[in-house]
Order: C-alpha cells, then sequence, then structure tokens
C-alpha cells in the first residue's frame, strides 16, 4: 500500500532520476565545492488548504526560504509525509502538485522522502517534515550576527497576510477577510539583493512569531539596537482590520513570503531597488536601521510621535500556523 | 515557550557550534569532494519507549543506517520535533539524551532541528522526523540494483527482534515476550565489511516489511533471483514462539540493528569475518546466493526440503513499528 502510494503519487509529482533510484539515501554531486547550508521544519498547518496556498506549498517555500536566508543557492529537498489513517487521496494529490509547482519554481529537487500512516485520530490529516540542501558560495558571510550599528533595515512587503489568511480559512472567525496568504519562494529575490548589495550582513524571513519576533533575534544575535518606524511598515487594510478585531499585532503575525535584510547603508538603495524589480519584492520598504543602544532591543518610532520598545513575542503564539 | 524548550531540552543534548548558531539553516563544510547522501524517515512508533531502545535511538539509528547502506560516513542530521500538547517534559529529555547517546556513538552530529505542537489529540504523543546527510568515499558504488548471479546474500544477525519488542511493550499480547529490540547505529559494521570487502554490490537494512521486503526489493531492482536457505536465517527463539502465536513470519517483521550484504563470492568469507568481529555483527551469517532465475524474485529452500517463492509483503505491515 505505501509502496503503490509512493509510486502513484509521490513519484509523477517529484519525478527526478536520484529521487526514483529507490535506495536507502539519495545520493548527489555537489556542483562546487562551497559551503553547505541544511535546514528543517515540520508543517502542521491547520486547515491544509487555505486562501493563496496549501500544506504542500507552504513546505516547499519554507524549505526554500530558510535555505535563501543564508545564502544559500537550494539544490535538494527532503520531504517526508505523516497522513492520518483515512486521508483522501485526492488531499494527497493536490498536495503533491503543490509541491512539485512550488520547487519547479524555485528550483529545487525533491530527492527523497518516507510515508508512515498513523491511526484515525492520532494524527491531523496530514504533517509534511522537510529538510534542505543548499550550496554557499564562497564569498557569502550572512547571519543574525553579523548586523552593524548603521545598517539599514529593509522589508519585502505587507506583513501579516499568511497568519490572518490561515485563521479567516479556518471559519472561526465573525467577519470575513479577503487576504491571501502570502506563501512565496525567495530564492530569486535574495539572489538579486545579494547581486546589488553583495555585503548584506543578515537575511531573515519573519514566519513564526513575525516580525517583531525575527528583530529581536537579530538585535539579541548582533548586540544591537534596532529602531523601527511604525508609518513605514506596511500592512494591507483587510489585515489591518481583521488584527484589531482580533487583538492581534501584525507585528506578531507570521509571514511565508517575506524577508527583512539588514544592509550596510552606503548599499541599502541599490538592495531596495533590486528588491522592487524582483519577485515578490515590489512592495519592499526601508522600515528601520541599526544603532548600538540599547543592544539586544527593538524600539520603534510611533505613528503618533512617541518611541515604544517592540518586545519579542511572550504570550502563546497562533496554534497550527505553519 | 518553543524557544524555551529548545533551549532547555535540545540545545543541552544536541550541543554543537553549528547549531548553537542559530540562523535559518545550518552551515556546513564537506570534509572532502566525494558524493553526498541524503535521506528521510518520520518516526511514529507507538510506544514511545520498548525494551531496547525508545523513539530516540529509533530516529538517529534509522538516519545513520541509510546512509550507511550507501557507503555513506554519517556526518550531519537534523532532527524535527512534532510534540502533542500535554506531552511530559521529561519524556521530552529522556527522547533527547538517548539521541545524544546515539549520535555519539554513531559520530553524526545534529545540526539543525524544529519543534511544533499539535493540540491534545491532533497527534499522538511525539512523531520525530530526521533526515541525514552523510560523504561517500569517490571509490564506493553501492546500490539497489547492483546484484549480481553468483553473489553471496550476508545477513549480519536475528531477524525479527525489533517489531516483536514493540508489539510486546503495547501491551496488548496474552503473553509474555523477553526479546529487546535490536535497534543500533550500523556505520562501523558497515566500514569494516566494506574495508574486508571493498566490492560489495548491495546493503540494505531489513527494516518495515522485514527480510522478506528488503531482498524483493533488491531481486527486482537488480532483476536476479534470490535464493535463501531457511535453516541459515537466524530466529531467537522468543521471537520465533512470538511470531507463530500471532501468526506472523519473522521474514516480514522489521528490524532495526541488522543489514543484508550483496557479495561478490570471492570476498564473501573476508566480508563475513570482518561483520563478525564489528560491533552488532557478531551473529553475522551466510544465507543464500544471487541466481540468474527466476529474475526478480526470492526463492526459499525450506527447513523440510522443498523450496518456495517469497514474496512481497502483500497484506498490512505492522502499523506503528517504526
Amino acid at each position: 500500500m505505501t509502496q503503490s502510494l509512493i509510486e502513484k503519487y509521490f513519484y509523477p509529482a517529484f519525478e527526478n532520476p536520484t529521487l526514483l533510484r529507490g535506495d536507502d539515501a539519495a545520493v548527489l554531486t555537489l556542483p562546487d565545492r562551497g559551503q553547505l547550508a541544511v535546514c528543517t521544519d515540520s508543517h502542521i498547518v491547520a486547515p491544509l488548504f487555505f486562501p493563496g496556498g496549501d500544506i504542500g506549498r507552504l513546505a516547499v517555500c519554507g524549505t526554500v526560504n530558510d535555505l535563501a536566508m543564508v545564502g544559500a543557492l537550494p539544490l535538494w529537498m527532503t520531504a517526508s509525509f505523516i497522513l492520518e489513517e483515512g486521508l483522501s487521496l485526492e488531499i494527497l494529490e493536490q498536495v503533491a502538485h503543490s509541491m512539485h509547482i512550488a520547487a519547479e519554481e524555485a528550483g529545487i529537487l525533491i530527492i527523497a522522502g518516507d510515508t508512515k500512516v498513523a491511526e484515525r485520530g492520532k494524527a491531523d490529516g496530514l504533517f509534511i517534515t522537510t529538510a534542505g540542501v543548499g550550496s554557499i558560495p564562497d564569498d557569502r558571510k550572512l547571519g543574525g550576527a553579523l548586523a552593524r550599528p548603521g545598517d539599514v533595515i529593509l522589508l519585502s512587503g505587507t506583513i501579516g497576510d499568511h497568519g490572518i489568511a490561515v485563521l479567516a480559512a479556518r471559519g472561526e472567525l465573525a467577519f470575513e477577510v479577503q487576504v491571501a496568504s502570502d506563501i512565496a519562494p525567495l530564492s530569486q529575490l535574495v539572489e538579486a539583493a545579494l547581486e546589488a548589495a553583495p555585503d548584506i550582513h543578515s537575511l531573515r524571513d519573519p514566519t513564526r512569531g513575525g516580525l517583531a519576533t525575527t528583530l529581536n533575534e537579530i538585535a539579541r544575535q548582533s548586540q544591537v539596537a534596532i529602531m523601527l518606524d511604525e508609518t513605514a511598515i506596511p500592512v494591507q487594510p483587510p489585515v489591518e482590520a481583521a488584527s484589531e478585531m482580533l487583538g492581534l499585532d501584525p507585528l506578531y503575525i507570521a509571514n511565508e513570503g517575506k524577508l527583512v535584510a539588514v544592509v550596510p547603508a552606503e548599499q541599502a538603495d541599490n538592495a531596495l531597488q533590486a528588491m522592487r524589480a524582483a519577485p515578490y519584492g515590489d512592495a519592499a520598504c526601508r522600515i528601520g536601521q541599526v544603532q548600538e543602544d540599547p543592544a539586544g532591543r527593538v524600539l520603534m518610532h510611533t505613528a503618533i510621535g512617541g518611541t515604544r520598545v517592540v518586545e519579542m513575542l511572550s504570550g502563546e503564539m497562533l496554534p497550527r500556523i505553519c
């Protein structure tokens, strides 16, 4: 059964000679001798389908983006499926198809996989865990610990779209929201930014915990302060409205197709222009800068003229968003 | 919460500079320019603890063994955890400790991870999905499609121990069984065998579907016949007794610390001696040979003097064994 499931649903969607060889591990040759990037993520989003994407697109883009954020060119990924007994095979086929489309767009090959089936009631439909391998060109050095005072903070577009789209798709909101998830593979956007601004210090995608959490992580890792400009951070009106009604702050809501770049000031304009011309970057903007003090903190000039601390997310994160 | 969980339970168990860097993907340098092996597996075994091991040891050894079966030296692995809300943190700590011990024994580093929490009743305690990366020395060429007529089939020890141990641990059997799982990392055993017999054609660990399924896979991939000698296949008496009472055939029961080697006849004695002297190989034995016809099939000389076909597992596999 598992074998025929793999042959019927996964092989057609992911077909490539490495995967089809069928040994215990995929065997691969590195295209060059640079460093390797390796990442992993489990995806347990509920529902499995929502405006703008599904768990399959999420799994591929999440992997591609984690690789891209350390400057890696995506090469290969694995995908391991935990299915709840009784899951409709149509769903599986749709998800595999989404993965295929996203992987093609991102130029990543799915080269190994596994499938396990849990009894009814012991897993929720479908969980997908992925791992990614990418190669980092020799001259690149990116990391959350490399932000320096004077650097400019760029954001590639609006925030909060993914989290609100998934919440709305659960059908639990008392009002209608017209927002699609922003799930997208960001490797081309990263390549464009790095070509225009080769000395970018840090890249990160603000997924779980949102923009606020991501910037707090960078501030802590680099022991610098980040000063944001609230009016510069783009939020789509329906996301803003839904967040307000739910008592949520878009700064803490997950994104799946956005990135933050910490760029030396002299390369910031080049980076911004390049991002705006690249896929998924047309709404890129400058949202703040890095300063020395207070080290490890994120601050924000608010719309009404004050300054406030933007904390790490301390309460509960929205569950099952990714 | 997730952050403190990671810092409290996972970092101490898996501590290494690559993991602690805390960026979106781990950044690594390959020790040489050979080929890469990449594999993935989800682990959903129930119960989480059983005689001879637990889900953590299973996750690490399963990964190490998949790499070893294509001749790769294990380098790095990722581990992604899906936790059911309410899982005791003591359990998580024990599992992380088991992973640490097994990874140290196998010489593999856990370099990236992820944790997701599903609501109560939406996952069964704990699922762990791993991916592994290993390097294959340039002169090695192993694969399930490389078995040739005349080759000898070696097995590294008794079969069925893992499957029966897990079944017994569920407490659903009407009788007592004293069997421990055979979970073990087999990379040293593989290195010893390859040093003594560098032209080994195929290696595979008979996990899900057991020895019969593994040999059928090799027979099909290589388009050869495999002839087994039933009396030569070692089964521990309690495994034999339990299998009989349950109506199971040990040939189809999962192992987690055994391997099958398909070895050119002239190197078979060397390989066997080396395996017997290596960790987890002391009960290694010759169980059959490869012949031309009937291509794609596995046959067996039975204990009572006949010959029968050993089919691929066609019924249901034991659920949640790995």
